[in-house]
């Protein structure tokens, strides 16, 4: 079976079974992102979650508990407010931890240079720690994720380490990066419709593509002083892989032949 | 100039360079694995961070400044203590926020079979955010990222919002997933030096190789349920991107004909 035939019949197999999740249903966030990209031949996605504000109670093992044997106390894809966190903590024997979790999603694409494109433009939306993962098979994937999150123990063996005003000042933390995440998701969404539709019209008009033959390709502005920091050994960079540019010169340029 | 070539041109470039990061130099921690990579014909590391507690004091406006604008209040490679970041949290006048940002490592691989054999070995040793960047002019990068953070606003407006007892509290969570990163780095060193000395042995003698030439496939013992819940769409997962295996399949099964 060739690439693409074998592509069509995972993603037949992928979309026809199951959503299996504690949820059982895409996001509302981002159910617009998914529908978009299961439509496109070169796509289809895995797994997503839009955001997620949570609290997990662990064993008195704390950290080494696997997520899978915690308590999940709360889960919202919403803003959250004091009085619901209040009320799930008083169910906590262990060690509670609010977190918010930021926008993923996984998305099997046909072939390499599929993935580059979505690549260079989750990095461009914001998400930062995307990357791309070429598995057995051929299979290859890319993971779109944020670095922004937030992780808060607040309480120990039962007891709460906080006070209430604390969580409602977290909350207020919480919400605004719920905020954030949700307008990377629309930047990412917007990006992608662009970039895709723009692909369709050349497809349809192989002049156009003469013109333009580098419709794909994502051309940063660059800082000339970033460009001289590019190939420098930065170890210990204090500015690594958060929400600065860390200039790995993402970029969408193709070269099949290079493989 | 050929692939190879260019290759070593860069990384030539790259390590003749200064190292511009505001430490100056690699982390004690990771000296040995940046060295031994930086050794092989394969690879070199263009930045890395071994792992370290920071607190930070971002203006009023909160998350929305960006990094670089943030005053450092702290920051250790090391076991952290209570009356450090008290002494430090004087100095805040805005949001203070605690961190523990793990290992976090880039290299810059000759051709993609490297940088999947490299991303196989860091997801095996747990860090399970890694991804490969395929950038301009076949720049192939892997980022080795842990899922293991965490995040604690402290302060607000120069207000400190916890307590003393609280800190110290979350410094021995933080000082435990310091340590629990630091065992995550030797189990990728380890698992590397194995990996890379089993192929320079298979390339001395190629009989090993035609007898065993998958000496690179990860084998995986699959759960059969896993396996079945391997290409099911399982949006809003709530194991996604977490510390159990979400089983994207990865594996280095390498197939040049497919580029």
């Amino acid at each position: 079976m060739d690439r693409s035939a074998e592509f069509r019949k995972w993603k037949a197999q992928c979309l026809s079974k199951a959503d299996l999740s504690r949820k059982g249903s895409v996001d509302e966030d981002v159910v617009e992102l998914v529908q978009f990209l299961n439509m496109r031949d070169q796509f289809f996605t895995t797994s997503s979650c839009a955001g997620r504000i949570l609290l997990l109670d662990r064993g008195i093992n704390g950290f080494e508990v696997q997520k899978q044997n915690c308590c999940w106390l709360l889960v919202t894809h919403k803003l959250c407010v004091k009085d619901d966190v209040i009320v799930a903590l008083k169910k906590a024997n262990g060690d509670a931890t609010l977190k918010f979790e930021p926008f993923v999603l996984h998305v099997q694409c046909r072939q390499l240079q599929d993935a580059q494109i979505l690549h260079s433009m989750a990095i461009d939306s914001g998400f930062r720690n995307s990357g791309i993962t070429v598995g057995k098979r051929g299979k290859t994937m890319l993971a779109v994720r944020s670095t922004h999150g937030l992780e808060v123990p607040l309480s120990h063996k039962g007891k709460l380490m906080v006070t209430e005003e604390y969580i409602d000042f977290l909350l207020n933390v919480a919400n605004q990066k719920m905020e954030e995440n949700k307008k990377r998701i629309e930047r990412f969404y917007n990006c992608l419709q662009h970039a895709l539709e723009r692909e369709t019209m050349t497809n349809l008009h192989p002049k156009i593509k003469e013109k333009n033959n580098s419709s794909y390709i994502h051309k940063k502005k660059r800082n000339p002083e970033k460009t001289r920091a590019q190939c420098i050994t930065k170890e210990s960079d204090e500015e690594l892989e958060n929400d600065d540019d860390d200039d790995l010169g993402i970029n969408v340029t193709i070269f099949p032949e290079d493989y």
